[in-house]
């Protein structure tokens, strides 16, 4: 799993600071995470092959981090996009991105399905026979939802000089990776774990973003790989964050104690502070294992 | 007057290259001219003051010229503004807005009124004592307005020191800038002529994006002092122009010179030549006086 950061501030774009958006890298797959505005530019900045998103999930409906989705839409039709393009968001999504598009007689050349959200519990979007997509459901001020990406268990990897050595059929290898013992040429069997290793382990990502400090979520992200968890606020300002719904940075870490992440990614900064080090530093004092979001960032969830 | 160019491109927002939207200031008003995604990134990067900005036109409903609107509403309230907004735009612009600010939950905290326009005849949108805004009816895929800006003709310029040298009343001042003649203290009168000088000429700004090749215009625009006329493509792609309904840098010359401008401005670029100055070289063969729009360019009116 590879996750670029496209812009890890909140509430508004600036020069050098973008708000919330994220690709996630996993199994082939490149999942749009969030769509401020001005991410289709920085997916140009940070030279992704965007043509390659065939899946959008939106948190929710607050513009720094939806509102650059309908441009994205109409730059994959003025690049002559054909493949199908899903967006998964809150109810409304599907009425606000068509009433622009009609507006200016710009309909899509390509499939662009919706998949409107409206339940307060955890929710199938997506599967593949690599990956899973889910809804962590969130407390904010209006209705959201974070985004559990997780990979299934690969298929046992085969030690084919092993295998040749002890005169496994090679016919049988397909079986042999999912599992099955070996027969051999000269009418033996071998054990399947003499001949397989262990596949890489399933990795997951957690996006929490925006939330108000809500343990509900502890139960379902429990031993995640990496938790990017919304940290607007310092502790000191904890009052506005619960005015606001946000979380603060020593919130955040205290949910990938309870939830014994790997990783813990921190994002979302107000403006206000000037130094992310902070967040980091309040976070560590809980946790240890904290990377902070920044715009074109490159991190590897493993 | 001084234009600022926020965005010079057509179709889609680059790292480099921003779509349409201009600045225009004059007599204290700051003009915002259509809103492309980014816009407000573009405001703080060349220092605008856009709190400053009361009043929005747009062009016409193409994300190109529009999908940054909503983005530059909800900042203005994330950053308190309480000053009115006043958004000129075709009709539905008003729902599009709207629509989004409602999904958020994120209603404005200062008074937004809507003048959605439906006019395929000039239409006066703002005037002041000392401004006027038109709207010029263009030819485009979809219903599009151009915005003309027109000083309006200033007081005449008192020469207080000849004034003083010739006995002039000082509570007549006022009536000498309108244009009286002056009574002197000893019972006299001086002709206004003697102790005046002629106003400033009066200025304007014709901005005319996205449109096809449209004579209609000409009358409408004639000695403007500076016309800026989209220029997506070279004449030697004109067929594209008529089928997009766009112009070539020759037909914006061309109307340059039918309606005796001061100036001619080129913008609205596709992205297919590169090489920008093509457009002028083009232009310069039929008229003179040229300026290339550019990103954070800032030109003077006169």
């Amino acid at each position: 799993m590879k996750l670029t950061i496209l812009g890890c501030h909140s509430a508004t774009p600036r020069w050098d600071a973008n708000p919330t958006s994220q690709i996630l890298e996993v199994k082939g797959h490149l999942f749009l995470i969030d769509c401020a505005e001005g991410t289709q530019v920085q997916l140009r900045r940070f030279k992704v092959k965007f043509s390659r998103v065939k899946h959008i999930f939106i948190s929710h409906l607050h513009g720094d981090h939806f509102f650059g989705l309908v441009g994205l839409i109409s730059t994959f039709r003025l690049l002559g996009r054909e493949a199908d393009l899903h967006i998964y968001g809150p109810k409304g999504i599907k009425d606000a991105v068509l009433l622009q598009l009609k507006l200016g007689k710009s309909y899509t050349n390509y499939k662009l399905f919706f998949h409107e959200l409206e339940s307060k519990e955890p929710q199938l979007l997506f599967e593949d026979d690599k990956v899973s997509v889910t809804t962590i459901p969130l407390d904010h001020r209006i209705y959201t939802n974070g985004f559990l990406f997780q990979e299934k268990l690969g298929e046992r990897k085969l030690d084919v000089e092993k295998a040749r050595s002890l005169n496994v059929e090679m016919s049988y290898y397909n079986k042999i990776k999912k599992g099955a013992d070996a027969p051999t040429k000269d009418g033996g069997l071998v054990l399947n774990s003499l001949i397989t290793l262990d596949p890489d382990p399933a990795k997951s990502y957690a996006y929490c973003s925006d939330t108000a400090y809500y343990p509900r979520i502890i139960t379902q992200i429990t031993n995640v790989t990496a938790l990017y968890h919304e940290s607007t606020f310092l502790q000191k300002d904890q009052a506005l964050a619960v005015k606001t719904k946000h979380s603060t940075a020593q919130e955040a870490a205290q949910i990938a104690v309870a939830a014994k992440v790997g990783q813990l990614i921190l994002g979302h900064y107000s403006g206000r502070y000037g130094n992310y080090n902070l967040f980091k530093e309040e976070a560590n004092q809980y946790f240890e294992n904290v990377t902070l979001a920044q715009d074109g960032k490159v991190i590897d969830i493993n």
